[in-house]
């Protein structure tokens, strides 16, 4: 794999990441990244993460093979369909969103034949932001779920596939829809939980915490605006995974108030089986 | 601070610690660790951790100074109240335990004149268990609770703090009570809410989990026993601190449902808020 020109859209983390990693390997020759704050830009440039900076899409995606959009998941959609009406004949366009299937049904009827798109989605991360916290090794041995649809063009999958691979991921293939189901309760579930945890905190109960608290809330620490969007783009998906994790804290109670101790037990191992089934 | 003999009823992570904080800190001149499992003692013994290991309580806690009982929660008080009866005039009896009300209650009113009780709870563990695990350091800059009652002898109440302080720990005092509903909130409900969390993946979405699932279920490994214990000694603290949190959730699902983003926002920068005051 190797691509002539790489634009990034949105230059945080994982966009930063993704233009460290692709550095690193050698696989693109000049990286683009387009970025509505120039401090971004200025930022990413002096890491060496950019041979180019700019904060207008249009130019910069003129004459990008490959446009990745890294931008939050409400913004994604719009841009790749404006990225799309300026790119050359054959540029691939991906993104790195959390959510895939309204992304993905904003974008299709809008895409001409000229251009191609592929729904991705990195399972790597982190609660940091912006492109200080770049990381070249981000997509090492990670998961990249790609979402075809009906309409993908098979050529563009593979290439989609290709990249990814080239940055050191494994590439599944899911549908959007199924994407959804399983992140909504594998990523975003646990960012809801966490959330809610660190927020019925009293003050006074801050010190009496140790790192059983700070674990199971690390990612209360993540971009309180990114995840509001995430949520809400995904909204039926996630309202059936807290379906079900308040159907399991209600047996948690039914066990405590009964004082069921085999019950108890049960539920307990339940969720140890799985942690230890996942190693 | 410095004891002559220091007995260690229960030779798991917690007390293979104590074990090791004693010695590298040279806090005791003898350590007798107590265990009903032949196997732990012999470990903990090759390991360096003990003087002299027995399955027998009464015959090790005769000529201890200090007995710290590191068993699970629903065997701390029958056996501090057995080692009471055979320890010597003097002799200052603690625990380890996860929960301080309904243990203490159970221990007071059959200790006599000759011993004292002082309730401690090192905020400090892991989901790992065994004396393998044993970590001198698991107690530096780390708090210990411990939870006088108005039965309470001062002078004890002196020596159990110092006990901890030597270990390299702060110590807080707390009513038992006290101690019991705060914890509910900051470690029991993150071990229920881990396993709750962990219990609902189906298998075929295993692949799909990264750190942030790994992270807020971290607690899910921990020893299934143990926290079923844990969960019915401070059951009522636990269910409230289960209300509290089920109410957040609620109020996430009604933000989702109606798709209120400044519902949603503001739900979630208040976990943010208190990850981000905890540092």
């Amino acid at each position: 794999m190797r691509i002539a020109t790489l634009a990034i859209v949105g230059v945080g983390l994982i966009g930063g990441s993704i233009a460290l990693a692709t550095r690193r390997r050698s696989v693109a020759d000049r990286i683009i990244g387009v970025d509505h704050n120039p401090k971004v830009i200025d930022l990413a440039r002096r890491q060496g993460l950019l041979d180019q900076g700019s904060s207008d899409l249009v130019s910069a995606v003129a004459h990008a093979d490959l446009v990745v959009v890294c931008t939050p998941v409400d913004c994604i959609a719009a841009q790749v369909v404006e990225a799309a009406r300026h790119c050359r004949r054959g540029t691939l366009l991906t993104d790195v969103g959390s959510t895939k299937a309204r992304i993905i049904a904003q974008i299709e009827p809008h895409l001409g034949p000229q251009t191609a798109f592929v729904g991705s989605h990195p399972l790597a991360g982190s609660e940091k932001q912006g492109p200080l916290h770049a990381d070249a090794d981000l997509f090492a041995n990670r998961l990249v779920v790609v979402t075809p649809t009906p309409q993908t063009d098979n050529e563009a999958l593979q290439r989609c596939t290709s990249f990814w691979q080239a940055l050191g991921a494994s590439v599944l293939q899911l549908p959007p829809h199924e994407h959804d189901n399983a992140l909504a309760l594998t990523s975003h579930l646990p960012h809801l939980v966490a959330a809610a945890l660190a927020g019925i905190l009293p003050r006074q109960w801050h010190e009496l915490t140790a790192t059983g608290f700070r674990d199971t809330t690390r990612l209360a620490a993540s971009n309180p605006a990114l995840w509001t969007s995430i949520f809400r783009m995904n909204s039926n998906a996630v309202l059936s995974a807290l379906d079900l994790f308040i159907a399991q804290l209600n047996r948690f109670q039914t066990a405590i108030r009964s004082d069921d101790a085999g019950a108890l037990l049960a539920l307990i191992e339940q969720g140890k089986k799985v942690k230890d089934d996942l190693g």
